[in-house]
């Protein structure tokens, strides 16, 4: 079964087209990377008619634009400077995510001023999304630490692995922790087993994730998980079945760098050319940071609580109570918090019996 | 100004989806021709990888996956008997439409079984939409007689144009029938251009559009224009504003089989290889017939009314004043009336000058 979900669509004050500042600063933090790859490593060459470019995961919003605005540069100014004289080629960019997200908003927020040809992908990126060796460039940003399902056991009262009570496994067992980590190196192969097929020899692929370092003091999931503590005052207070929250798990999971890098170096037909570890800082400082993180939250968790919990959940309340929460936590993170994010850059490589 | 108008998304008792079984019927008749014409043309190598297919038009609903699930059916079919034991082409597969098509309900109505991989590609197909020489069959029906604008001039009091109280140029005077003519010519040979442009060589499209000939008795719009009847009564009961009503003409034009042809046969990189006219008799013998056909008309135009009109425009009232006109007209269309329909099918050829 397909992990169905997406950020919040249309562009009102809940949108994610509105709350997707912190994805925009994690681009932010990595782009000089990404640039020098693409000087560096693409190859592209004098007959190069179009390049194909991809956004897995892309949303709705600004984000998936300027991303996709940075490469676009890059190649046609790499293409310029090698190749003076010659007509730049064609750009076509597929922007890549989830059946349910809201791609009638995305179309219409394209750039009238763009420099490429647009087409919209729904599928999971778990799968094959384009033809073989078809793509040159794809980029995925923020959106492999969702998995594609939440791990059956931690769903299951007879399992050791059951995660009661709980919506992440950031505070959880040892068996939990374990479960979601087996889901996540299966769901990341097959996300780089589908990659590998599609890149065209020489292509390229750019992938960042949030991630869980010795360096990072906390993960993006230590914040989430407070939303699990509202959750538990509400099944306290009767407004949401104890049930109900204990059949509950965010599909999310924070690798470490070295679990990333070692399922992509698996793969025979890729060859890692660069890793980076970055740092996020959100600021827990003030009423308004909290307020910030918290319309950031609902935007990318909204869809999925609604999904299990029917339209009737108390949305106002549950993130006012999360508000709370975080302020009373915001001396733990001593304002502010700090999001590790782990970018690898990958070519695609020809072997010997591909060039029979 | 791109025309940004679509079909009535959804899934509801007014959406497309449940309302185009005439566009079904219509892709029935001319289903045999373009069968025949990927048997016997199209240009299929044993090494291809990839066919890349485009619906132009697609809108929302059952016709345009059907249409796309006989197309690839052949192309298998095709490949299987040319080359036996070879590894059948992967497909990918592009509905366009334009930016207000629905195309969340169209992907999540994407059949389960389906043996391509699909795209969305918003935007008007009268400009490039997808790279040079990249699409191997494209395929059109019921979409060019919907032109990108209506023409200026028939919206001008001052114009000898000016088609006061007519949302149609059916029943108006020579220049505004030409006026509809030289902005279908227009917009015909721009379409036609941009196809010209994104066809492999070898390629083919395949274009059905409702005509207006010698053998058909009336034509779609004539049945179309009886809606115009309908406002005007409402004018003059002060439900409309009359003023609105004349600033107000649909985009539609039916153009002959000649036209048709004559525009195609200009392209000098395009080889016409089968024309045919079709006709589709849509039944109107009872109040069952008429409801159908008012539910259709109210699918298709619902959203280009409301633009113009705006929210408060009383659609219920318009489309019941509809079906009374045309109990009235029944008699004149014979108890149906028939939709002429005319078919081509191009190949993309290579010139001498493009071998270099």
């Amino acid at each position: 079964m397909e992990y169905n979900v997406a950020m919040n669509g249309g562009d009102g004050p809940n949108s994610y087209t509105q709350n997707s500042k912190i994805q925009e600063e994690s681009f932010d933090v990595t782009k000089s990377l990404l640039i020098g790859c693409i000087r560096d490593h693409l190859d592209i060459q004098k007959s190069c008619k179009v390049v194909r470019i991809a956004d897995l995961g892309c949303s709705v919003g600004p984000n998936t634009f300027s991303c996709v605005n940075t490469i676009i540069q890059e190649v046609k100014l790499k293409f310029a400077t090698q190749f003076p004289g010659f007509t730049s080629p064609e750009f076509q960019v597929f922007f890549n995510d989830t059946f349910c997200n809201d791609f009638n908003t995305l179309f219409n927020a394209l750039p009238l001023d763009r420099l490429y040809m647009a087409a919209g992908v729904p599928g999971s990126f778990y799968g094959q999304l384009f033809p073989k060796g078809s793509m040159n460039f794809m980029h995925s940003s923020f959106s492999c630490h969702w998995i594609s399902q939440v791990p059956k056991e931690v769903l299951r009262k007879d399992s050791r692995a059951w995660n009661k009570g709980r919506i992440s496994y950031v505070r959880s067992s040892c068996e939990v922790k374990q479960a979601f980590a087996a889901q996540f190196m299966s769901d990341f192969e097959a996300f780089i087993g589908a990659r590998s097929a599609e890149l065209a020899p020489g292509g390229l692929i750019f992938i960042s994730i949030p991630c869980k370092s010795n360096l990072s003091e906390l993960s993006i999931l230590e914040s989430t998980d407070i939303l699990g503590d509202a959750f538990i005052d509400m099944v306290k207070e009767g407004l949401v079945e104890e049930e109900l929250l204990d059949s509950f798990n965010l599909p999310l999971y924070i690798p470490t760098p070295s679990e990333v890098i070692k399922l992509v170096s698996r793969d025979e037909h890729l060859n890692i050319l660069k890793v980076e570890e970055s740092f996020l800082e959100v600021k827990m400082s003030s009423a308004e940071d909290i307020m910030f993180e918290s319309s950031h939250l609902r935007a990318v968790m909204e869809g999925i609580i609604n999904k299990h919990f029917g339209p009737d959940i108390l949305m106002d309340d549950l993130f006012h109570r999360y508000c709370n929460k975080l302020k009373e936590f915001s001396t733990q993170f001593k304002n502010y918090y700090k999001v590790g994010i782990v970018s690898v850059a990958v070519e695609r490589v020809i072997l010997q019996d591909e060039l029979v």
